[in-house]
This record gives structure tokens, sequence and C-alpha cells, in this order.
């Protein structure tokens, strides 16, 4: 699509280099900027801007957070034996909006993928194992709570093999696969359901 | 959600506030912005702002433009016998994208709407009477096209007229409604397929 202004053309490219929004997507999200006042424009870059400056990681856990130290490693009520190590900070808010969890996170930050050029030293493995090591430290269970792919995999061995090397006992977990809530046997795919019948559990 | 940082939430809320756009898109694309350079978030600010400014409305058709007239208004090889009437400027540019049509525009900037407080005097009716009127107008048939609802409708009906209130003469035409290339009879609203067999077309 041909459009009538450079400066049209440059904002819809730059909304089209977010995820999930395409040329067309772009261009109406442009179109309602045109047609709002002049001040949403700059209070919607105003506040991204704002963010993506102020923005600071939890010294701890490496969520995101405004201050040295996130809400949930300030908790005193939370369960500091258990710690769950995520890939991204999407799997912190996934994870807490379920209000299942009340222990504390570790964020990896990206997983062990050789074929993106991403090593066991590229992402928070080292700092993991120190928090871990330290005498402070009152974790008792270590859960991997990684996405279902081979890459995430290939962390969890990883980071397994890791945690078990420390002169510390640890009790290693993941979180379980199988068939989602509210899925039906019939329609789930071979893999998922051949190990949610391996990893079965037992009626108490 | 509850999220970790108030900065991430208000720019979720930013974002949010675009169309099509809901608060789990949002947090997306924020941390897609958390995760690329601080200058990737600079430069889509930049580039709204930038654009939000910068931006002109062509004095004779009121499209989009870098300049006080268009490039369709400027291009003389352009039909100027032909004005085509359209609501927004997506119009124009979903017209243009046909490559069907090689005449001139003439963006309204909405249609009248009493419910919504829209009268004739707020959209651009006054301006394309005055360039119809004008001794320099070179144009012989309008062609309104509108979208396909109520108000559209009362707004072509105004404008109808208008047109043949001025002492000159135009030929008034409409886009065709019928139904859409590709579809079948058999799905299509009785309402469309009602005006496709009254406004048949003859075979020539």
């Amino acid at each position: 699509m041909q459009l009538p202004s450079k400066l049209v053309e440059n904002a819809v490219e730059e909304f089209a280099k977010l995820p999930g929004i395409g040329k067309k997507t772009a261009l109406r999200l442009v179109l309602h900027l045109l047609k709002e006042e002049n001040r949403a424009t700059q209070q919607l870059a105003e506040t991204l801007v704002k963010m993506r400056e102020g923005i600071q990681y939890c010294q701890t856990c490496f969520n995101i957070s405004d201050e040295p130290q996130c809400q949930i490693c300030k908790d005193h009520n939370r369960d500091q034996s258990l710690l769950c190590v995520v890939e991204n900070i999407s799997d912190v808010l996934a994870i807490e909006n379920t209000a299942q969890y009340r222990g504390s996170y570790h964020v990896l930050g990206g997983v062990i993928s050789p074929l993106d050029g991403i090593g066991p030293t590229d992402i928070r493995i080292k700092e993991l194992m120190e928090r871990l090591y330290a005498d402070s430290c009152e974790v008792k269970e270590v859960i991997l709570a990684l996405n279902a792919t081979m890459e995430a995999d290939t962390t969890a061995f990883y980071l397994t093999k890791k945690i078990k090397s420390l002169e510390k006992e640890f009790h290693i977990s993941t979180i379980a696969r199988g068939i989602p809530v509210g899925s039906e046997l019939e329609y789930t795919d071979e893999v998922t359901l051949g190990r949610s019948i391996v990893s079965r559990v037992s009626y108490k």
C-alpha cells in the first residue's frame, strides 16, 4: 500500500516492528492517533520512554520492578523455601495470575539455545547458583517452570546437573505436563497424551 | 492482572487505549520493548510524535500529506472531472489500493450523526460546496463513496440535495452495493441481496 505521507509511513513501520502488529493494523493505529488530540500521541510516547528508561530489575530475582527489590522478594509472607525458576518476566506474571504459588522466583532471561548462540553464560544461571549457594539461602525446593520446548528441556537438564553439583541438598521438581484442564483426550496430541499417561498421578 | 511495576502498568494502559489492543496484547508489546534496546523505544516514541506534529492535511481534498497539497491533488495526470467523496483518510487509501480510480478526492472527516452530535457543519461539507462552486472547478461527476451505514445514507441524501441546489450541473453517483466478489448468494444477508436485485446491472 502506498501511503501519501512519509511521516505516516515511518510511523506505520515503527508500529509494525512490534510483535503481532502487521502493516494494516499499524496503519489503523496511526490513523487513530491522527484522529485523537496531539496530546494523546505525546502522552503515549512519553510514557513508553519513561517506562523504558526508568525500569529496574529486581537484584534478587530479576523480575521487573520500580525499586532495587521487587514486591515479591520484599514480601516476607511468601514461602522462602520455594524457588520457581522461569524463562521470562511474562512467566512470573502468568504464574502469579493463577494465585496458586506463594514462593519466590528466579527469572533466567531465556533458555540455552546453541542455534541462536545462547549459551549457559548468556542467561542468569550463575546468579541462580550464587543465590542457592549463599549461606542466607532458605530454599528447600527448586521448581523448574520452563516452557515445553526442546531448548527449555536442555536448560532444565543442565540446571538439574548444576544444582545437584552444589554442596547443598535441594529438592528439584518441574511443573506437570499433561492434558490441559477442559480439553478432551480425543483431541489432545499424542506426545502430550503419552506424557500424561507416563507421569500419571496416584489417587491418595 | 497485577503488575509488579507502576511504570509498566502505565505503559500497558497507554497501549491499551489504541483500537483493537487489549490489556494482554498491550503487556506483550511492553515486554517486547523491555527486551529490545532502549533505542528502539525512543525511536518509536520520536517517530510517533514527529508524525503527529508534522502531519498536514491537503488544502484541497483534506487527505493527509507532508505538504500543503497532497500527491493526488498535485498529479495532473489524474482525471479532474471526477470527484470521489469519502468519510475518512483510510477510505482514500482503500480506494487507491484498488488501482481502479484515477480521479480526485474529498475527505469529509466523518458523516452526519445527530446521535453523536455531529451536524452538517461539523464535517467538511462547506469546503466541498466551495470547491464545486469555484469557477476553476472542472468536476463533472461527484461519486459518493460512503460506508453502508444509516448515518452515511443520511449524509449522502443531504449532500445530493446540497449539490443539486448549486447553480452548476453535476452528475451524482454512488458506489455499487451488492454481493461481494467471491461470496455466495445463499450466505448473503437479505438486505444486501435485495439491494443487488433492485440495482441489477444490464448486460451490454
